[in-house]
């Protein structure tokens, strides 16, 4: 299988990355620095550079490609074993990202480029009703997912309670929970969900959680963007463990 | 002039703000729930519904309206002096975020969401080679827009002199500072920068800066997207304003 994954900064950490690319194609009459930049890094990289007209690309990507497109061997899931692996192989307590039900790929990049940013050991998202691995969220993680571990699980409640046997403190956040995220300790093996955009956590989710935490919020809208309220919380989990 | 708002959270806020709507349209056959909650908040406003085919409505927003917009009397801009006069009516030291030459109406539209939920007193925009309030800004802001003063300037440089001349500290975010976010002091009036998505702050901008701080990243990619970075510096200075 194949991914079409487009957008500069995304091609060009795929290239960057050890990931398998099968054929770059190139908007013709695209001639500026990053560009360039991208045909460097294929030539290097031994990946087949073709020059194809931007209609074809516009067809073909059905977004903005600002020129330049790859076709890489499809991403790959990883296992929750795998994610644990790595933590431990870090020695490092996991911090784990779990999305319910999100169904915005916009979002699930972003999330992807933040939880790379602070160290996260891998996402878990369910296998069904949730948005999955594709070139919008490869293109919005800025490249992100190709560095983050992903795991499909068919059933979050079990998964959250194999996790919580292994010690982990299953954490969510709630507009009316008592305690504010700066309060908390979130120190230790971790894993934060962050609800879906319309809905927030489901009720056999939030059973699961050890700790609900809030965001505190003084305005007249009280919602943030999930990727938002996910950033928030995985850089106050990141500071906890590093002071 | 009138501007066209849609999407359905935008247009429920911007019924439930005090904000002049001229007509409401609704796809023929939209009668859900959320939709009829509408329907029901503009009958209360005395607001004109006009129902419409989902064709028209698609060529009209040429975006993803969810069933329904609003023509509205266009957003206005606020003046500096305005932000300053919120700050000082609720007696809070000012907080103010500048976006320096932001592009992406989406960035733009979350930050206001979240400048909304931690109580920002206002957003400086420059009046060129900026992103400007829009439709689109309105909608990502989840109608937030319609709360937070935005102001425009000829002269950011200027504005940022004049601010300081208040006693504000003028606060902007870069890879290679040496102080980390979580050890900075961001207590007091502050004015917080938010740099463009690809090249960051301007080189005059940051000659204006008091403090340079960082958000620190173990990961590949090390960048954020710009309306994340700005909602974790947010949080943190909402925070340290709390406690």
């Amino acid at each position: 299988m194949e991914d079409l994954i487009f957008g500069r900064n995304a091609v060009a950490e795929l290239l960057k990355s050890r990931h398998s690319v099968n054929k770059i194609l190139i908007a013709e009459g695209s001639r500026d620095g990053s560009i360039q930049k991208i045909f460097a890094l294929a030539k290097t990289a031994g990946v087949i550079v073709e020059f194809t007209n931007r209609d074809k690309l516009d067809k073909l990507c059905g977004g903005r490609h600002q020129g330049v497109a790859a076709y890489a061997a499809a991403i790959d899931y990883s296992t929750l074993e795998e994610i644990l692996e790595l933590a431990e192989s870090k020695q490092e307590p996991p911090f784990i990202i779990l999305l319910d039900e999100l169904e915005d790929p916009q979002n699930f990049g972003a999330i992807l480029r933040t939880a790379e940013a602070v160290g996260v050991h891998g996402v878990i998202i369910p296998k069904r009703r949730s948005v999955q691995l594709n070139a919008t969220v490869f293109k919005t993680s800025a490249g992100a997912a190709q560095y983050v571990k992903v795991a499909q699980v068919t059933n979050v409640a079990q998964t959250l309670k194999q996790l919580r046997g292994f010690g982990l403190k299953v954490v969510g956040s709630d507009m009316d929970a008592a305690i504010d995220f700066k309060q908390a300790d979130l120190t230790g093996g971790i894993v934060l969900i962050i609800g879906s955009e319309g809905k927030g956590m489901r009720r056999l989710t939030r059973e699961n959680c050890d700790e609900l935490i809030k965001i505190p919020m003084v305005g007249k809208i009280n919602s943030l963007n999930a990727s938002v309220a996910g950033a928030v919380l995985m850089y106050e989990i990141f500071s906890q463990r590093r002071y």
